[in-house]
């Protein structure tokens, strides 16, 4: 037997996240399937997230316990030829037998993106959000390192989460913008549910003037999900990295 | 009576082409139709090109002739709230009333656009072909630039098409490489029928081998379909820039 860590990309938009569920397709599933074909087993591939219904990931990891002798390089290209187009596999190398994608992660970053401009882009409206009046990236830049540090996020977590421990440790947090782009990056040792579609909303919030300059650490401190922004919506969220060990 | 030129952007993954006809949706009927809700009037709006089937826009042109005095921004503004979210209204001006959107255009450029990686990429596996071996991006520019000038382009122009004069003279004619993207570049002051997607094939043949280097003044001499290349597929193709009177 072998424990495989696979490195792969998908374009959420027509998944409902990761993890199986019985209302929709999820990309675990589909992975699922895809393996099944090639193997003829039906294997548990264990995600390094679960994600929300129509995230993407530029990158993210799992993990297959496996009986398959098959070569990792061999293992890309069969999954790659089965797979729907918008799930590619980038890597797959064999890994320690206790590995597990999800709990040996020891950070995380998401990148959320803004289309700030009146205009539609048809080529990303399925990647960002738009927001059509103009965003200041700098006032949002400089709330978003409030975010950075050890703090209980209970007011970013989606209410009616279960979750017993809201303190995360954010070691990046940046807005930066590229012409009509506007980036929100964070980097964290782990996310509660919503939390960077909340964070993102507080920060649109902050620049339209609805939540005031400087009270992202009030918000953290009130530990009440009311007085932060809203949930962005999820297709402008990328999982941009999962970082294990001492890499 | 006015006459509107307005530049737009589209996504045609979900079109058959720019032009009305009968088994399919195109970009001109979803355009016609969101004008017609706007202005409960069904007019006539004219393209600067066909496009095949599956053929993007990051500029298109068309002009309409018409007789709602709405300010140029207010058209914009009102287009994109009723156009599905492949199409885009980047622009509105009043013109000429000469202005003829096919006609008055002196210059095109299109790109083609090729994800060259034994990987797909699922975010831009619709705006581009995937070639999985590696490409010679400048040899591929090298031979490219044998398209330059004045030439009878019989040769790169799809069997069956029923245009008297197949001279075209070629201005830009270029392929770069961008990481794992590949670009072929071209600009002239019209195209044939398949002709970007015909010099795409040839010079992809030309990396592979299959069609030698330096032959490309051979094949457009022979003014024959069957020495050039293959047609690549739509997916990859851009309708980049239009160009008219002095700009």
């Amino acid at each position: 037997m072998r424990n495989l860590l696979l490195t792969i990309r998908f374009d959420g938009t027509a998944y409902h996240g990761w993890q199986v569920q019985e209302n929709g397709i999820t990309v675990q599933q589909a992975f699922q399937d895809a393996w099944e074909k090639i193997f003829s087993a039906r294997e548990n591939v264990v995600g390094c997230s679960r994600t929300d219904s129509g995230v993407h990931a530029d990158k993210y990891c799992c993990n297959v316990r496996t009986v398959t002798d098959m070569p990792c390089p061999d293992i890309v290209y069969a999954m790659n030829a089965v797979l729907p187009n918008d799930i590619a596999v980038l890597s797959c190398e064999e890994t320690d037998w206790d590995f597990h994608a999800r709990y040996s992660a020891v950070s995380k970053r998401y990148e959320y993106r803004i289309w700030n401009s009146p205009v539609k882009n048809p080529f990303i409206s399925k990647y960002s959000l738009q927001v059509k009046y103009p965003l200041d990236a700098s006032l949002m830049n400089k709330n978003a390192s409030d975010f950075l540090g050890t703090h209980d996020f209970a007011a970013f977590c989606a209410s009616g989460s279960s979750v017993a421990d809201t303190v995360r440790t954010v070691t990046k947090a940046e807005v930066s913008r590229q012409g009509e782009l506007v980036t929100f990056t964070v980097e964290a040792n782990g996310f509660l549910y919503n939390m960077v579609r909340i964070m993102t909303g507080t920060l649109i919030d902050v620049s339209s003037g609805k939540i005031p300059d400087g009270s992202v650490p009030e918000i953290i401190n009130s530990k009440c999900r009311e007085r932060a922004g809203v949930t962005a919506k999820p297709h402008g969220l990328f999982l941009a990295d999962v970082k294990y060990g001492k890499e």
